[in-house]
């Protein structure tokens, strides 16, 4: 909320006073504290973007009838990235703020890997159109690894230029946590050029005296916990810990036992990385907070950790409170255990479709992002005269991976996929043309595990953290015909099978996000899972843990553009 | 906490690894967690100014043997004015902070009304050299009224000189809340100036719209509530309720039912004004502790307040709960139900007399601050002729007063006390040097009931806010003694019994604080105190009685150098 002038002050006191009218009133709503868990019917009086006037009665210029709904401040997601969405910031926003997600904390991680400071100007620029309060960090870890090929190198310089933007919350999650542990120069100098702001965190498993160092460092928010003692380890030790509920990593019912009257101030709720099926079937934040309540956590202190807590642990002292002199974002609900959100108001106004309608638009970019030249069914072979295989396993609905052995067969001096054993090919092809000068570029090729793939070949060229083009399948000729549609498409998800491409979806921002509505984009979606299906498949989310395959952050074993890392080793090892 | 250099930031990060040595360690200590209220055994790790390791085992170039003992995160007094202790801020730091007090949020208000810029520059050097972290904020409401003589008078343009000072947080209590309410230009000046930034409240029996306007101009925190309900209201609406418990507003155990697992986040502790007397008797925030622990009030919550709490009212992110990364404010307690402080580190370091010893000193200010011309008896003569008076009604231990209706005796053409109604003179005499053109100044005549005192003057150039000369006494000739006194101690406390002073207490820095020893300051408080019974004095706190009754923005009838004033009006009255 940016200060107030004279002339504004002048209208919060005498509208608070009720001596004039007030812009906005909810008439007659139940206000649910999130303090004391009291509610209690009352008036809500709101000038300009903040509330002024709660527990009394008002007139405003115009109100809101609010009999039978209840009021909570506006929830806070504390940790994503919009690009896991598919759609553009402003899509976003139109997709996520009706389920009353007011202020969302974004790391565009994801498009800073493909386009750098551009990218991450671009988020930037959005936010400024955005209904909701998008707050974008930045993203800390660029490249994740040196073991792989990204779009861009951001050093402390280039992000120290980027501070300053009105959107800015500090330094988003520092996931090189190995990086800091062994104080690694580059990290070092982020940390101490942002020591002092807000640092989030990003240390899955880290705990005793690595943990401790790893606070130490001045990380205090974080997200990557799993288990119940790994979560009660960082609160223990002052870290606000960001209950996670995304489409793969999935951490809220393990974690719901964790909330309570004494912990609620220090937790708070995120999704990190959401996809639109996801956000249409079950919702949003306003899922965790119903499956929370669900679950038995205390009501308000599940609404507290959506709203005030979350804004407390990244220094958003103007909201998460409904009351006078705080930012005026306010949920209604007609059913606060069900968390049935019905109307919403964001900075003071209450959020219609013409509204979104109305924003101004921004241009997208990274449209020229995939810069692979085609490849062709020979540019998978893997030659080799041994049958021991390290092979990487898929964990149905989890980023973290095995690290297998298998004997696979030998067939022309090349490793073949085993169907019998569920053994795939799995290849990243390199897509900013930073490597093959013109032609077909680093591309690095295993075997994967556990898709259930009987024929064909799925393609992606989301894939974290670098976004290469992963690509899984049982037939070269038809990876090549994926790999080859994505470039058409500028970016996307693709299925060929037989020799046509049975399914695709373009992502032609930065090769990550669609151009066009989440309705159109969640649809495609549902027909890409049916073509990946056919393919055999047997996942649930087959996209989303191809695209998590080349995150060489993540144990145990993955796949970039050099080929096969082992990340506990943290080094490349010969296919 | 200043922002860490990358070779600080080496140096955490290794010895919270525990690769190096920490520089100092409390070894096998039992460590309080204020979040869920665990008790657990382990090593603290400090390096520098902060903390690098908790919940493990550590080796330390000093270390402390923490066996037998508790540890919790320093407590941090969120209101208070270092001139009520009488001592100089380097005093007041010598005598508070073993008692567990790492951090005070002071407001200069007393001093700046005698002195203005000159006044607070001089708090903000002492900050330099405090072992404590002496926060000063700027005070907001300087003159407290434009009914009185101030020696100072800060506009909005004073207070933005005074900003940026490492020691600031913003704006100390807004005490003119009708000011605010009916949008003094000067005020809405200041808030707009502040906006964004903290603003700390007063708004005593503020409630409604009222209250929503105040809070609604910016204003966050607050420390006048002496009631549950209206503490209530205020927590409701999203204000931090600092509890305060003064040497003469004690409002603790009226809000020790407040404190629970659900407000404990949003509470705090403050002094405001405490005298070296109830220090040295009872304590300080630690007699806060143990009475509202004592009195029921969930025991982690209770440190919560105390310490995480109020350090995030204020916005204090660095400090606040025992953690890696965390400046190491840490009191180590004997007891902990009965909070025995036993020994206080600040800022990573172990609190000795020692260190105190070896502060740079700073030199005193207002060292001629006593403007006043020499008064005599026939100052004090009240003409009238009609014996109806309005008298105020002093309440013991409160700083509220009566309004109360007498028929007073007149002889001479003057009104006369009469103690048998308990009603004696209080006159305020300016000291300033703003009127009188050299000679006697201005000077409010008038009527106090509830002193018991038979015989004697005494007076006080401690005069809240203003510190104009006030003296309450039977007899003219010893009221004009005791002033004249006055002005030869630079400032003070004096008793005149009979024609002699019967007990004094200098106070040449500003009229407001002693140059001495804080001891020495106690010990001189108990010779008053006696000297004071000896006049029949009844009250058991009869300066601070004294001290108050020219404070006029406190219900409901008070006297200043310009008259007996209608607190409930606003206005002057007639004799």
């Amino acid at each position: 909320m940016t200060p107030a002038t004279a002339a504004e002050l002048q209208r919060f006191i005498d509208a608070g006073r009720g001596v004039v009218p007030a812009d906005l009133v909810i008439k007659d709503v139940v206000l649910l504290d999130v303090i004391t868990g009291a509610r209690a019917a009352t008036d809500i009086a709101i000038v300009g973007d903040r509330i002024v006037g709660t527990y009394d009665r008002y007139e405003g210029v115009e109100e809101i009838d609010g009999r039978g709904l209840t009021a909570v401040p506006g929830f806070i997601d504390t940790h994503l990235h919009v690009e896991s969405s598919l759609v553009t910031p402003l899509e976003f926003d139109r997709c996520v703020l009706p389920h009353g997600v007011t202020t969302a904390i974004c790391d565009p991680h994801e498009i800073a890997n493909v386009l750098g400071a551009e990218g991450i100007r671009y988020f930037q620029d959005c936010a400024r159109h955005t209904l909701m309060d998008l707050r974008v960090q930045l993203s800390s870890c660029v490249p994740a690894t040196p073991f792989e090929t990204a779009g861009a190198n951001l050093s402390a310089a280039d992000l120290v230029a980027l501070r300053g933007d009105p959107s800015g919350i500090g330094l988003a999650e520092f996931m090189n946590f190995p990086g800091v542990l062994f104080k690694d120069e580059g990290c070092l100098a982020k940390l101490e050029a942002f020591s002092g702001g807000h640092i989030d965190g990003h240390a899955p498993l880290l705990s005793g005296r690595d943990l401790n160092g790893y606070i130490a460092a001045g990380i205090r928010t974080e997200h990557e916990a799993t288990t119940l003692s790994e979560a009660r380890e960082k609160l223990t030790k002052g870290m606000n810990v960001l209950i996670r509920e995304g489409s793969v990593s999935k951490d809220l019912h393990a974690l719901i036992p964790l909330i309570d009257a004494d912990t609620s101030a220090f937790l708070a709720f995120c999704t990190d990385d959401r996809n639109p099926l996801d956000i249409a079937e079950e919702g949003h934040l306003d899922y965790m907070i119903r499956e929370a309540i669900r679950h038995g956590a205390p009501l308000h202190h599940v609404y507290r950790v959506a709203s005030w807590s979350a804004a407390n642990a990244f220094g958003l002292k103007d909201r998460g409170l409904i009351a006078p002199g705080r930012r005026a974002d306010i949920v209604l609900l007609e059913d606060v255990e069900a968390c049935r959100v019905v109307q919403v108001i964001a900075a003071g106004r209450l959020v219609t479709p013409e509204r979104f309608a109305a924003r101004e638009t921004v241009a997208p970019v990274g449209l020229a992002s995939m810069k692979a030249a085609p490849v062709e069914a020979g540019t998978f072979r893997i030659p080799a005269n041994r049958t021991a295989t390290r092979v990487i396993g898929v964990v149905p609905g989890r980023i973290i991976t095995e690290d297998l052995a298998m004997e696979l067969p030998i067939s022309g001096g090349a490793k073949q996929i085993d169907l019998e054993q569920d053994a795939v090919k799995v290849c990243v092809v390199e897509r900013h043309g930073k490597t093959g000068e013109g032609g077909v570029g680093n591309i690095g090729r295993g075997f994967v595990h556990g898709f259930g793939m009987k024929r064909g070949a799925i393609a992606s060229s989301v894939g974290h953290d670098s976004h290469n083009i992963c690509v899984v399948g049982v037939d070269d000729a038809d990876m090549a015909l994926a790999v080859n549609r994505l470039i058409e498409l500028k970016g996307g998800f693709a299925v060929a099978e037989g020799g046509r491409i049975t399914g695709e979806l373009a992502l032609p921002v930065a090769g990550l996000m669609s151009d066009r509505p989440f309705e159109a984009v969640h649809d495609a979606l549902i027909d890409l899972r049916a073509a990946a299906k056919a393919l055999g498949v047997t996942l649930a989310e087959p996209f989303l843990q191809v695209a998590f395959l080349p995150l060489p952050v993540i144990p145990h074993l993955k796949i970039t553009d050099f080929g096969m890392f082992d990340v506990n080793r943290f080094e490349l090892i010969e296919g």
